[in-house]
């Protein structure tokens, strides 16, 4: 069950850095949506290696195929399967790793857990596991847009001690597909790249954080007590490679302020329920209020490294540790849809849900 | 499906804040584990509201009744049902919430979402569904202690801007008990004990973090991809009412670090692998590393405040609300049980799903 | 998971025979369902033993109590905890299953899978456990009746040889429900009461089949592949306890048939699809084609005889056991509700899949 | 969910008749089991299309290929992603079948469901659907026999009116493999064959009755109470096309014995526990006790018949089809693989689940 996520907008993710391909299958998305690989090829490309001098340069052209699920160019309510081969693999690249365990990857864990792995490229743990996720999110993506009028938004807000300044309520696709490190605010943008290609030429890697938004969620979307709107990102979030923290509105800030000045008060506003804050940030009670929801996730520095670093080998013995192979300085531009991938597959579980339990009588 | 909790190692909590009873149901446990109501009643008591002067002082004895699922006292392997009566209902102190929604409560979102809900005591939303949580996550900590040799911890580690000094690898339950914040740290405890009375004097409400750590779990748990340790852990603490924010082991602050500096360096020791440093949290690619698991969890100051505040009627028309009834000014003491319950709770989930894959032959 | 039935409309059962209490949780269940206990109280008056002198004449009355989901006498979205309270329970009457494994029952493989069990009265594999499905069968019955327009009926079909003649189509609950033995055919009926009431003073059982009935089903309900309506039906049916088998439609004599033969012929008429004859038992595919579902449950002799017979002890000696306590001669006439029941939550359980993917745009 | 099946040991399956591919994820399987495409290409060409002149001529090689889940021949622990691809599609044989619904088939509920379907050779609702189960099961399978030292077969056991005549106890694959029916009984064996002949040259189709077995089965596999065992195998039976219905042990004739004749006595022999018949079909209150597991599937005949038929057209018009392409005179064949994966997948999932929660300590 560890490869599956969602309950009604459920996938199915399988796949190795180095196998014969990656993959998904979604089951339960709707009839009847427009559907072809240029639907879902897009997002592909925005999390695909090579794409710009500041990730990783192994060259691998992802092009998806959907093998299952649509007739003619419409989904059928059947499962979609969705596939992308492997190309560029250089698994001599990673013969060291055969006998030695990366710091702080999951080469030793899974060796642990399983008494056996897939060591190129780090097999399943590698980053290409995602590829599935981020084509059935262009699929849940789609159904929000289209059937919900829901758009979901990512970007990176802060590279190492870098802050952007960013608005949830009006940052546009448009601003931050305008770089290459998925930053709306230019002059941070500009500053992170610089940054990120110092610590590239260092050998080095630096982390940071992204923000997810979703605009447009109508009232009553997320489940108490369990699946709370807000669980279900953080799970989601906290899926992903090298994240390491979520929090929804005012997070972790929230601690600085007193009740008294962190509730969002309600008013009413042509015959709607509004927010004059948002420090819920669209969630209360793990269900969606009407306002905007934005949260954020942290994600590490990257953890392979040029540089020698002190390890075990497979058999307990001390040794060291040089990475090799195409990495990348930063995960941040490339995980900026994945994380989009996710916020919509949660969106869209939630919306069948609600569908399925409050509405229809 | 939004009342259950995990896979093999299940709950399924109900009952609402002024109705008949709250309750969960575990089912999973593995059997002849001995448990009696002993084994439940302190965890509840440490919850309980009334149990200081800096909690609500509303008077329940929630004395929990093991009524299905042992035999001679010990576990049978069927499901076991607890049940808490609901005692001191006050209902006319809410009287003013069947018209008007609380500012940041789940009031406004249950009546969207559901178009009923029990209004009295916030319902279904009330914190009293963590009592089921909490009995359940008793039997989760003492099976993961008999059978895996695990402890679970959680304590206070910041209220507002008050912050405590713990190490996470040492720190005891005898500590945190000491005092009635559950602070282990005294010093911060009586500044945090002084902040707290002050806020409530002052008819408001403050915020703040809850460390929880996990000691003693073995290489090999948690699941890539999706049912990561850390995922699992996020949703389990995102769905505690009020909290907002989640991070694993270096968790927001990994990202002033650069690869270099926040790699955990694997050494062997005795045959066993450590690892230098831990900014990992004891999970790597979602599978428990052998090191000691540690995260934090914040919580937003407590919605209900004693001051008069904007918000809207049922009929969507603006009015003002004034908080009545007990409650707790913060959320934090009587947070801590819960937080220990989840990660128990997660942690026995993954720690039988490890037995039924990767064990046996 | 083993106590939980349903995705979207859920329950999970727990209590034992001699315990305090059993009961149910429904989870799912639409919002704004009037629901008070005189909605289910009747069909558990249809299960309860000493209903008749051809039942056990165990004196339970059986009375539930909702104790949370519900407010002002309707469904509040939240999981509805229902609960009955066990009166007379001899267990004296048990001891000696203490010590010995009762022929054909479950309490040596209980001990096997276990190394425990609740040996009074069968603990949990009593079929005191079907009160929670019976109960929760009650509010899926409703809800298809009130927001779905389906109604389910089930009859006993057939006791030993004693067969009698009924019609899918036309036969009402009314007719059911004018004799004890829960046939509608009156003539069969009393010969199958006369037989029960001789093999009951003979201190032996006998089984027999049930038939089970849905009308009302629109097109659309079940799904492909594996949880075909057909699929969640013989696992619904061959849950409950001494059932042994399960057909749709033609079923078992489908076989003597060819394909020419077998197959139903499509015919527009009013503007709808309808079939010439119903041997797929109006399901096609997995799917419901808008014609009467029915099918039959066969159910063995209830395993408890008042003879000595042959068995072994918990040491594993040979040893003789002879049947006591209060036990049904023939487990039909209160297995009806069950059959209604787990018919009506399979039904309720796809109505809102089929809404949650294929409707609302 | 609908496309999913098991829970620890868990599979999805995607893919119609005439799209690029059919195949399946396994998810759940223990790693380091030895696995190739030679271990799966057996129980697949048991199943293909125009393996012996008695089933449907359609050429399809059906060649397996495994592109996930094993390194170095074993398995991983990882979902394992297998693949055949749809070779001999001759759509334009169904080119009727896009205006008209065959009667008896899915094409009309499909329609009915979604709005949409694939009218390509049925689409999802083709039996090229089990390609994904039979290739999962095969690995089932290998898992039984390596790690739990258990014996799954299937085998045609009547065809129409031919009944063969067969011990559950002793009947081997070889006996079961020496004919193209596949049944055991070579004398009924030769008279089905025939009959199998004489149908298809008359353009119509018979059904019959697939055994199924599983020995060596420990005491304890199955839960009460939703998951018994003989309730999940009633739910993969009647998962499969064309099945009707389902009996375990003495299913549909227990019913008639009395109680005294019908128990399974227990017996002391050899420091373990027998039973002196076995009509319980090795399951007693849903859970293994150590004697063989033995139960019945019924098939309908298939329902494309090569005789014009009376249909309704997609404008819900009257009008008539007659069955062109290439298709089975008889299910059975073919399916004995279907039944024997299916077993499989139940017993291994619920082998994993039972060490779970009751082994280890």
């Amino acid at each position: 069950m560890a490869n599956t996520f969602g309950h009604l907008f459920r996938i199915t993710t399988w796949g190795e850095s180095h196998g014969g391909a990656v993959g998904v299958v979604v089951d339960g998305c709707p009839p009847r949506l427009a559907l072809t690989e240029a639907d879902i090829q897009p997002d592909l490309d925005r999390r695909r290696p090579g794409q710009s001098r500041i990730v990783t340069p192994r060259r691998e052209s992802d092009n998806v195929q959907i093998i299952s699920g649509t007739f003619g160019g419409k989904t059928t309510g059947t499962p979609i399967c969705m596939l992308v081969r492997n190309e560029d693999a250089r698994s001599e690249a990673y013969s060291e790793m055969a006998s030695k365990f990366r710091p702080s990857h999951a080469d030793y864990t899974y060796q642990a857990k399983y008494g056996i792995r897939n060591w190129q490229g780090g097999g399943r743990s590698s980053a290409r596991e995602t590829i599935g996720r981020v084509a059935a999110g262009a699929i849940a993506k789609k159904l929000l847009r289209e059937q919900f009028d829901v758009e979901v938004l990512a970007y990176v807000m802060q590279t190492q001690r870098i802050k952007a300044c960013i608005d949830p309520e009006t940052v546009r696709m448009e601003e931050i597909e305008s770089n290459i490190v998925r930053c709306p605010d230019a002059s941070a943008a500009a500053r992170m790249i610089r940054l990120i290609e110092k610590t590239r030429k260092a050998g080095d890697t630096v982390g940071g954080i992204i923000g997810g938004v979703a605009r447009g969620v109508p009232p009553g979307w997320g489940e108490p007590v369990f699946d709370r709107l807000e669980a279900d990102l953080a799970k989601a979030m906290l899926s992903l490679p090298a994240s390491k923290g979520f929090d929804i509105g005012s997070g972790f800030n929230s601690i600085l302020f007193t009740g008294c000045e962190h509730n969002d008060l309600f008013r009413a506003r042509k015959g709607k329920v509004v927010t004059t804050s948002n420090r819920s940030g669209g969630i209360q009670g793990g269900i969606s209020n009407g306002q905007t929801i934005y949260f954020r996730v942290a994600f590490k520095p990257v953890a392979t490294v040029m540089h020698e670093q002190e390890t075990v080998d497979v058999e307990f013995r001390n040794t060291t540790l040089r990475g090799r192979g195409r990495h990348d300085p930063c995960v941040l531009p490339r995980a900026v849809p994945m994380v989009e991938a996710m916020t919509a597959m949660v969106l869209a579980d939630h919306a069948l849900r609600q569908r399925a339990q409050c509405e229809g009588w």
